[in-house]
Parts: C-alpha cells; sequence; structure tokens
C-alpha cells in the first residue's frame, strides 16, 4: 500500500496533548501559529506521500554503486532529493539569514518523520545535511557560514559526519586522523574514516565533510580532538565548487539494509580543510549536532515503526484465514492475538511520537525562553527519545513482519526492507546502550531534578484518572520514581549495569502518561489504546525496575568464556 | 569466526540435568548408551564444522536459480549435501529395516542443531526428508515404504511438504488443490502449491512431495483433505527415477534470508500421486509429522542463537572500545551492558537447548514406554520448544548484532545472516501465535494434568533452593501456576488473547528450572548463569502472567482503523 502521512495523528499530538501553541508565544517562535503549521504539515504530507515514497524500493533495489572513484545513484532517487531541496525542506529548521525557514524542531521532527518513512534511506542525505547547517550555524566563522550554509540550506550541496575509524566507534577519543596546519589558516587532512553516510553521489553538486581530527599538539582521548569542514570540491571565491580536494571513496559497504544509502570508507590525503570551532574542541561542537541528531534517528526509528504499522492494519484487515471470533470481522484482525500485535504496535509507535515531539518541543522552548528547565527536559528525553524510537522501530516492523506471515519474508511486499533498514538505527548516533548509560550518567548529574520533574508530571496524570487504570499508571510511576532515586543512590557501574531496563521502563512510564493526556476524557479509539498500554504494556514496568536495580556485581564476577 | 559445535554443553543438558541415561534403559533404544551417543555427537561435530560450515555464506551469496524450469545451486552446496547423505546423517533416526539407524529423537535433535547451525538454508533439505520419512513410516503401505524409504534415507532422493497455498495458510482446511482417482489405485492431482522448500535442486535425483489435496467427495474443511505422495520422476519398477512426472516449478520465491533455499511455488498438472494413510485424513497424517516438525523448527530457532552467540562472544572479547571497570579486561566484555546481552544470550540459549532436548526425550520415552505422561508431556513442551526456540534465535541473533555494533549491519561479518535467516523460523510451521493458542487451547484440555505435572517438577526445584534465588524461582511458578488455573478457568477467547505471554512465562520458568539444575551445587560459569537467569530475567514471568491474565475482551472491543 501506498504510505500516508501521519498528519492528524501529528496534529493530535501538537496541539492536543503537548500544546504546542506554546510556541508561537513564544518571540523566537511567534510565526509558528497552529494555522501556520497544520498547513506545512500538509504540504510536507504531499511531497513525502506523492513524490518521496515511490522511491523507497527502487532504492532498495538498486543500490548507489562506485564507478571510477564515484558514487552514482538511481535517476528515480536524484529526482526526489532535487525535489525534497527545492521544496525547501532541507532547511525548514535553519536560520532565514541563510535562507532556511527558521520554523521550530517540533515541525522539523514531524516533517523529518514523514521523510524517513517515505525513505529512510534517502532521507539520510537531506538529514546529514541539517546537522551541519546545525554545527556550522553554532561553530563556524561568518566567512564559512556565509560561503556554506546558503548552498546546504538550498541542497546544491550536501554535508556528512567523518567521526568513525575502524579503531574509533563508541569510543571516539581514538580518533587517529592528522590535521597539519598549512600556515594559510587551512590544515591538511589525513586519515581514514569509515561508515560514512552519502559520503559521495552525484544528487548534488558538492559534499561537504564534518571531519574530527587531531592537530599536531593535540592531547590523547576525546581532549585533543578538532573539528574540520573538508569540501569535496573547494569553492572559489564565487562560492563554485572547484578544485577537487585530496579525498577519495575507498569501497562502499555492503549492508544488510539502507542500500539506498551509500556508506563509505573515505580516505583523506593531505585535504584542505579548514577548521569549525576552536582547537581541541571538536568534540563539543560534535555535541550540539549529536543531540539534534539523537533525536533524529529516534524520529528515524518511529517513521520505521508507523510506516510498517500502516502496512500491518491494511494487511490484517484484508487477510482472511480461519473463522474469528468478532461478529463482522472476516480477517485475521478479528483474531485475538493478532489484535494484541496491532494494539501493542499502535501503543509502541504512539507513545515513541509523544517523546520525540516533546523532546524537540522542549528544544524549541529552551531555546526560545532560555529557560534552564526546558534545557534539562530536552537533555534528559534525548537519549529516550533516541533509544526508545529505534527499539520500537525494530519491534514494530518485527511485529508487522509476524502479521504478514510468510508474506513477510519475501522481499516483494516490503516489510522486510522495514525490518532490513530500522536495524541500524539502535546501532548508529551512538548505541542505544550508550543512550542508556547517557540517561543514568550525565543526564542525571543534576542530582536528579529533571528526572523527577517529569516523574511528577506523570504522576499527576496518574492522580487525575480513577479507577484501576489510574493505580496501573500511579503504581509504575512509583516504582519509576524509586528506581531513579536507586539509582541516583548507587555507583556509576551499578547504574550502567541496570541503564537499558531503566530507559525501558521511563519510555513505557512516559506512554502511560501521554497516551492518557491523548484519550482525554473521550472513549473512542484513543481511549482503548490508552486502556491497552496501562493495562498490558505497564506491568512491564516492575519487572524492568526489578532488573535496573539489579547492580553489576553478578555481571562483573561472570568468568565469560569459561 | 568459524563454528563450533557445542557438544560439551549438549553433553551436559542429556547427562545432568535431563539424565538421558534412562533412554538406554528402555529396550527400544537400548543401544543408545551414553558412550555411543558421545560418540555420535563427535562424529556430527566434524562433519559439521569441517564440511556444512563453510557453505553457509557461499549459500547465501548464490541463492539457488530456476533455469529452464530446474531449479540448480551451487556445486559447494551439493557437495555438503552429499556428504551428509554419505554420512547417514539424515536417516539417523529413520527405522533400520529401511536403512536408518534407528536413534532416538534426543540424538536427532543435537544433530540436526548443530547441522542447522552449520548452514541452515542447506539443512532444510534433509530435515524435510527427515519429516517425510517419518511420516511414511507411520501412514504409508509396504509397498511404498519398501519403494520410497531407502532412497530418502540414503539421500538419493529428497521429500518436501506441500500444505500452503496462496488462501491457505494458516488455514489449511481452504486447501483447494485437487486429486482425481484414475481407477488404477493412483490420482491425478492439480493445483498450486507455495512455500515449498527445496521444492526442486540439482543435488540429489528425485524430489518427493507430500501433497495436501481433496477428494471430488471431500467435505469442506480440514475434514476433506488427503494426503498424497508425488514424486517429480515416476520410479520404475526397479526403483530408479523414471517418467517425468506432470508437475513443474513456476518460479522461486525471493525472501530476507535463508537465501540457499529454495523456496518454490509448484504446479500440479494432472500428476500421478499415491494416497497415503486414508481417504480424508490427511491432516492426521500431516499432524504426525508436524508435530516433530515444530520441535525440529525450534531446534532451528536455537541453533542460530547459539551461532550467533559464539559469534558475539567472540568479538566482544577481542573489540576493544573505552575502557572498562573490570580489571584484566580491556575488550567490550568488560562493559556492564554488555555483559549484560551476552549472558542473556547465553541464558536464553541455555533455556531453548533443555526445552528442546527435554521434548525429544519425551518423545523418545513416550515411544519407547508407551507411557501416556511422556505423551503429555510432550504434546505440551512442542508447541513451547517451538515458539521459545524460534523467537530467542530471533532475540540473540538481534543482540549479538548489537554487540558488534556498525559492523554488525555490514554484510561480511555474517551476523546480518543469523538475524536474516532465522527470522521466518517463527512464522513458518504453524506461527508463533499458533503455538501459543495450541498450547492455552489443545494442550490444557486435558484439565491441565500434564501442565500441573511439569508445574511442579519446578516447584520442587525451587523449593530444594536455599535464599533468593530460590524464592524467586518459586514466586514465578506460583505465579505461573495461578495463571494455568485461570487459563482452564477461562473461555477460549481469553485464553488466546492471553496465550502469547503465557507461552513465554511457561518458557522463562523452565529456565529457571533447568538451569538451577545445569548448576547443580557448583559455582562456576553455570552457577553465574543461572544466578542471573533466576535474578534478571525471571521478574519477567510475573509482568507476563499479569498480561496474559488480560482476557480478550479489551482486544475486541478496539476499533481498529477508526
Amino acid at each position: 500500500m501506498a504510505y500516508r502521512a501521519p498528519v492528524s495523528e501529528m496534529r493530535h499530538v501538537l496541539w492536543e496533548v503537548l500544546h504546542a501553541e506554546r510556541l508561537a508565544e513564544t518571540g523566537r517562535f511567534q510565526d509558528a501559529t497552529r494555522d501556520v503549521i497544520d498547513a506545512i504539515l500538509d504540504e510536507a504530507a504531499k511531497v513525502m506521500e506523492g513524490v518521496v515514497a515511490p522511491t523507497r524500493r527502487i532504492a532498495d533495489l538498486r543500490p548507489a554503486v562506485l564507478e571510477n572513484g564515484v558514487v552514482r545513484t538511481p535517476p528515480e532517487v536524484a529526482a526526489a532529493f532535487r525535489a525534497l531541496a527545492e521544496g525547501g525542506w532541507i532547511g525548514i529548521a535553519a536560520d532565514p539569514d541563510h535562507g532556511g525557514m527558521g520554523l521550530p524542531s517540533t515541525v522539523l521532527c514531524c516533517v523529518n518523520e514523514m521523510m524517513s518513512a517515505a525513505n529512510l534511506s534517502l532521507a539520510l542525505c537531506p538529514l546529514l545535511s541539517q546537522g551541519q547547517i546545525e554545527a556550522l550555524e553554532h561553530h563556524a566563522d561568518e566567512r564559512l557560514q556565509a560561503l556554506y550554509l546558503p548552498k546546504l540550506i538550498s541542497g546544491e550541496w550536501t554535508g556528512t559526519m567523518n567521526l568513525t575509524e575502524p579503531q574509533a566507534g563508541s569510543d571516539v577519543g581514538a580518533v587517529r586522523t592528522r590535521a597539519e596546519p598549512k600556515g594559510d589558516g587551512t590544515y591538511a587532512i589525513s586519515g581514514q574514516k569509515i561508515y560514512i553516510t552519502w559520503g559521495d553521489h552525484d544528487v548534488a553538486e558538492n559534499v561537504c565533510h564534518l571531519v574530527l581530527a587531531r592537530l599536531p599538539d593535540a592531547a590523547p582521548g576525546t581532549k585533543g580532538i578538532s573539528l574540520f569542514l573538508v569540501p569535496k570540491f573547494i569553492p572559489d571565491d564565487g562560492g563554485a565548487p572547484g578544485e577537487a580536494n585530496a579525498l577519495r571513496v575507498v569501497s562502499l559497504e555492503h549492508k544488510m539494509g539502507l542500500h539506498g544509502s551509500p556508506t563509505c570508507v573515505m580516505e583523506y590525503e593531505g585535504a584542505r580543510g579548514w577548521m569549525v570551532g576552536e582547537p581541541h574542541r571538536g568534540m563539543a561542537a560534535m555535541f550540539t549536532m549529536m543531540n539534534a541528531a539523537r533525536l533524529g534517528v529516534g524520529v528515524q526509528g518511529l517513521s520505521q515503526a508507523d510506516a510498517a504499522l500502516q502496512e500491518a492494519l491494511a494487511y490484517a484487515q484484508d487477510r482472511r484465514q480461519g473463522r474469528t471470533p468478532i461478529q463482522g470481522v472476516e480477517t485475521i484482525a478479528g483474531h485475538a492475538d493478532v489484535r494484541r500485535m496491532l494494539l501493542t504496535m499502535t501503543a509502541l509507535t504512539a507513545t515513541a511520537r509523544a517523546i520525540c515531539l516533546d523532546c524537540a518541543l522542549s528544544i524549541d522552548m529552551a531555546a526560545a525562553t532560555g529557560d534552564g528547565a526546558w534545557g534539562a527536559r530536552t537533555a534528559l528525553l534525548t537519549p529516550i527519545a533516541k533509544a526508545f524510537g529505534t527499539d520500537i522501530g525494530c519491534e514494530v516492523s518485527e511485529m508487522a513482519m509476524q502479521v504478514f506471515g510468510g508474506m513477510g519474508f519475501i522481499e516483494e511486499t516490503g516489510i522486510a526492507q522495514f525490518y532490513r533498514d530500522v536495524r541500524v538505527t539502535p546501532i548508529y548516533e551512538g548505541t542505544n546502550g550508550i543512550q542508556a548509560m547517557d540517561l543514568v550518567g550525565r543526564k542525571l548529574m543534576d542530582g536528579g531534578t529533571a528526572a523527577r520533574a517529569l516523574i511528577e508530571e506523570m504522576r499527576a496524570t496518574g492522580v487525575e484518572m480513577t479507577g484501576r487504570f489510574g493505580g496501573a499508571l500511579s503504581g509504575a510511576v512509583d516504582e519509576l520514581a524509586a528506581t531513579t532515586e536507586w539509582m541516583l543512590a548507587a555507583e556509576i557501574n551499578d547504574r550502567f549495569a541496570g541503564a537499558v531496563p531503566y530507559l525501558r521502563a521511563f519510555a513505557l512510564c512516559l506512554g502511560g502518561h501521554y497516551l492518557q493526556q491523548s484519550a482525554g476524557t473521550g472513549d473512542g479509539p484513543r481511549r482503548q489504546v490508552a486502556a491497552f498500554h496501562l493495562t498490558r504494556m505497564l506491568p512491564e514496568v516492575h519487572a524492568l525496575c526489578a532488573q535496573a536495580r539489579c547492580g553489576a556485581e553478578q555481571l562483573e564476577a561472570w568468568e565469560i568464556g569459561a
């Protein structure tokens, strides 16, 4: 079936759950009124459904290829990229001074969900440009900004991130790529980078690499890393791509999914680069970008969940197998276990969307108001959005395949592609284990203030509710609160040992809270989904919290491989 | 890394946990002594490690192709099949009167785990022959047995199962393929069958199809289905493959995994077939085979879990990223969250192996003693073995990919292949939802006798244990027992609504029981794995049981798609 952008669901979350009208009440986002945002979502839906989605399977079947040192993509995919660029969708959150639309992250989050659902492998290209735009806006000097931002925002050029090296994955501090000052304000960059998404292609006229590298006098570890902008073609004074830089694509990876996205091994051979930000402060600049990117990857996971759920709902309401106990439902959607799967998928997807949009709204409110509490909320929600969004992206795709049965395992139905594509999202941009460690480590370093504030919000929702649903939410939130206090009192490695179940428990409690807000006082399908979540999913919080409090001793004592 | 057959672990389960010495105390399996079984496992390990495992990736990269109506496989894969056939591994459990070795299912289960781990897509070919051998042993007349069994057992010919049609998947009763009596004792079979694994190939000289079809006077539904043996080449009187039968391969499916196994759409165009068993009793005959096949598919899931776990353990003990808190462990195996994943994978895999071997031992003891209690135990354990074995096959492969990080998403490391290959196992041979419905439906129709007997075994293990581990097991088993009583008192659709979490809870309790038995009084790694399971995994039982008891009302009330 054709992808249908979930605009009405997004609006419901924005206006009924998160009260995003608050955005237009700030000076910074005064133009982002409800009407404006609603209209933008409709426009985005049109291009994502009509232009981008039809290229999803093409991108899977005809991966980009490396020919004579240049990466070539199918013309249909390149055309979809041009449509995104020309529609202004790459720069919707970028600074209007350089051609962006200055819209809030909240809108970006919705648009990027649709773009990712429509064709994730293609979406990665504009998504990486967006990350680079944000990094340059915050850290580059005016000359670099003036030269690069308009081109990146218009999509004439695209951006990449170059962090990983064979020995430096999760341990970014192990980066060895070197940057030698050339004496003219530029640097000669040398080294190999791997997993460079859209590291080369023919969909735009220049590729701009942000590269982590070490100056000659750099300290070991993350404190000796600087950030450089290294274009494929060096812009001339008029800003036209000129001389080819000393860099090349060594090879493309053969991946399980995201075939349409060329993943490059890049070799820098004394390539000319320009420093972005301060010497040895590259990680700080990178973190600006990575925080937004983490939310963005959570949205990628969410997008695959929603698209796979749409397919499963349609299939289950069409396929007939056996008699069902529900009068008038003759398809497999009448079987209790199929309904259980579909409701689980619905509840998880709705939870992830609310978490991601709450995180995005917090980013905007922090930027617009300067209020530290919004910043702390953003910081706390970011690892949850990334890890939960991508975990449920995998789980929902997995259940969609189960709903399809044997047909799901056949590539032509397209479910297998969701399953293959989404699987890297819990890995890249910081594995979900690292996200969870960030949550129980850095994000609790405020003494628990931000976590407690969010827990109190959830608790208030539980208190407002009557009957067993309210009890289920309150009980789960109490368990989460107790576990949070346990974490705050525990040694760091004991926290790490329970980090993944703790993050999951936090997300499920948030789900109970948001879904209850979403259902309001109504009794339609939203109430039914909320009731399902409160009854069926919240019991897991207790198990997860028990696991979260187990500590590291048992893990460390294990004689692995003995 | 190269696959290492887990022979020492299998032996430990057989002799220390399940006391499989009991086999040789029966008349039927008196030759299956500990020495004999140990020696057979060693021999099997040699051929699976040395001959079969090297073809796993070849089979993935060079799928079988359909050329001029004939399926062609890579010569390396065909050679590995010949080695399995010539080593006698196809017929190790078959009747010695027809050339088999008459070994117990318990041994078959171990050998098939190794064979499936070594190359699952290839293993499916002998596995299907084994299923056909069993069906013919039980239901075919002597002439058919004499003609076909020696050829199938020797691997000169292979067998397939033809159940599914486009409109008849989980609902086998919807089969439309027709069988017209020709008046000479044979039948003309006409219709289309899909998902026919190894439906054609060039690794053996004949392909024998077991086909479900309807006689002209058949009743609707499953009561009107008969079973027919339809060879590709009709054997002449001397048993040599002669005239080509009126059947053909229409096409091969493009699957997400198991590329090495040709999945055929078969067209029967008045093909000559011989009836197996009684008219209209085809489902009964098919069920004989399907019960064994369900355990077999559980073992397939287990095999992928074990092989993926081996890879993850090796990688985690080699890859260095960041400093770890454990003195002397400088690889990622020192990080708490990586250890959590590896221990989870270890505990789940060990649980699945014990369940599968207990099920196999029950099959053997039932056959050898005729004791109905063993039969009931087999019946109860079969859906658990199938669903849990395949679910954890997916989960462990998934976690293995997470341990590998970005490298796991790259096809060359081989982890992605496990992830892709194993995913169909929770679907075929009855989806895991159907297994769970079988457990809470048909398998509780004895009034709960078999379930209570197994629960009492687990309870006794808990009682024997001191301290909090014993309490954890007893608490989980009590919850399972209460949920079992709830199921017995509930309407069928309420049972179905909680079937999947109930099956999972049952399996996790069994895991606590087996792992405790496995650890015994020692305090080495087996004790550590058991302690991990009891502390970390058993809390889930309480959440699962709560979900199991939710009933169908909430699910049925959902206004899907509204």
